[in-house]
């Protein structure tokens, strides 16, 4: 786990207090606390009510009158844009690439993740305050992402971890045994309604009803269940 | 490159026009076109401001009364939720890992990717339509994003390495429009035959039903198969 206290969302001029709010329900979200507000256009923005469950967190948002004084304590800035190719002396990172440095710094220092103002992301003067610049892969025709939801796919890259690439909680595949059972109690029905007539059935059709069950790929879980449905239906097919 | 147009991203019961138009920008940032809505709880949300540069797309969504349509033509349907322990027998993946199933499926045939209204999320009966759940990695304290951003955070991890995707080989699964039948078909079976009571044919049983032929994944060569072994029961359960 990364020690997220040492990760400073800072976003820089925003204009509509709703994506403040947004961003620090993100950062709720993910397991961030620490949000800083640089310049806002509307200074009542701590009463967004887009921050579900996370005004506690708006209501603990510094507040700074320049990037400079917002990122003074931070050993890495990085800054955040949609562009492909900025006229920059900045490096420009993928975002899971920026993560992972992003992560590693954290573990010894202050980190300030910079997101610009809704219409003009960061400005030069802002750039300049940043180590390097960070891209999430949007399209080429449509860069420009909504600054909430560009908060929360940043952090959530942050917290994902591409390690953690653990089995579902699947329920283990049925035996052969069960699958055979079933493929009986199947034939059965299939026999008792007339789909397979007497003169039919021989091995070749029970291959092919056995081949057709198996590639169901049932669940273990669900083997009985279908078990006692068939039988309920080759009990009343034969019961008349 | 995964063949986004096969992936159809669907609002069940969305609440706010807002979070509509911010889902379709989400999906213009990150190359999706196909937008599902159903049973939007305003109906003029085609006009949202948050649609930004997504106007277009948002007024192509298409809008279905109940999930079962909206999802006839998808091979593939996965919910999403913020919930870690659903009392569900659903399969449930983390995003990295559903994201990886996802982008195999959509080499051969329609994904669908449900998120649920922002008050409730999925509901039951929308779960019962679903393949598998994928869950966000939100944290336990916290887990419930909003409606825009989750639509974000998925679709950029669906997109995150895009090399990674291997061409699936796999016979093609079977439609929601095809499992549906032979659910219907099955149910009327049990019905027919004293496994469900008339008095507990109610829609709980029906999901029940409805979740466990999801679960079998069925090819699509074999769902003609089924459905003709189905009907010939139901005939004959029903014939004397």
């Amino acid at each position: 786990m990364i020690p997220l206290g040492n990760l400073h969302v800072v976003l820089v001029s925003p204009r509509n207090p709703l994506n403040i709010g947004a961003a620090a329900r993100a950062m709720s979200n993910f397991g961030f606390s620490r949000l800083r507000v640089v310049n806002p256009y509307q200074v009542a923005f701590r009463e967004a009510r887009s921050a579900v469950r996370a005004s506690a967190l708006l209501a603990s948002a510094e507040e700074y009158k320049t990037v400079a004084d917002a990122v003074a304590d931070c050993a890495l800035v990085v800054g955040t844009t949609a562009l492909r190719h900025r006229e920059l002396q900045h490096p420009l990172r993928r975002l899971e690439q920026g993560a992972r440095l992003i992560r590693k710094q954290t573990a010894s220092g202050g980190v300030a993740l910079l997101f610009g103002s809704e219409k003009r992301g960061l400005s030069n003067a802002d750039l300049s305050h940043c180590h390097w610049l960070m891209r999430i892969p949007t399209s080429e025709e449509h860069g420009s992402m909504n600054l909430g939801q560009a908060v929360a796919v940043c952090l959530y890259e942050l917290v994902r971890n591409a390690k953690a690439l653990r089995s579902a909680t699947k329920s283990p595949a049925t035996t052969s045994g069960e699958v055979e059972r079933i493929t009986k109690m199947l034939f059965e029905a299939l026999l008792a309604s007339g789909y397979v007539k007497p003169r039919a059935a021989a091995a070749s059709m029970q291959e092919k009803v056995r081949r057709l069950v198996r590639r169901l790929r049932m669940q273990s879980a669900d083997a009985d269940v279908w078990l006692g449905m068939l039988r309920q239906i080759v009990w009343k097919l034969k019961s008349e």
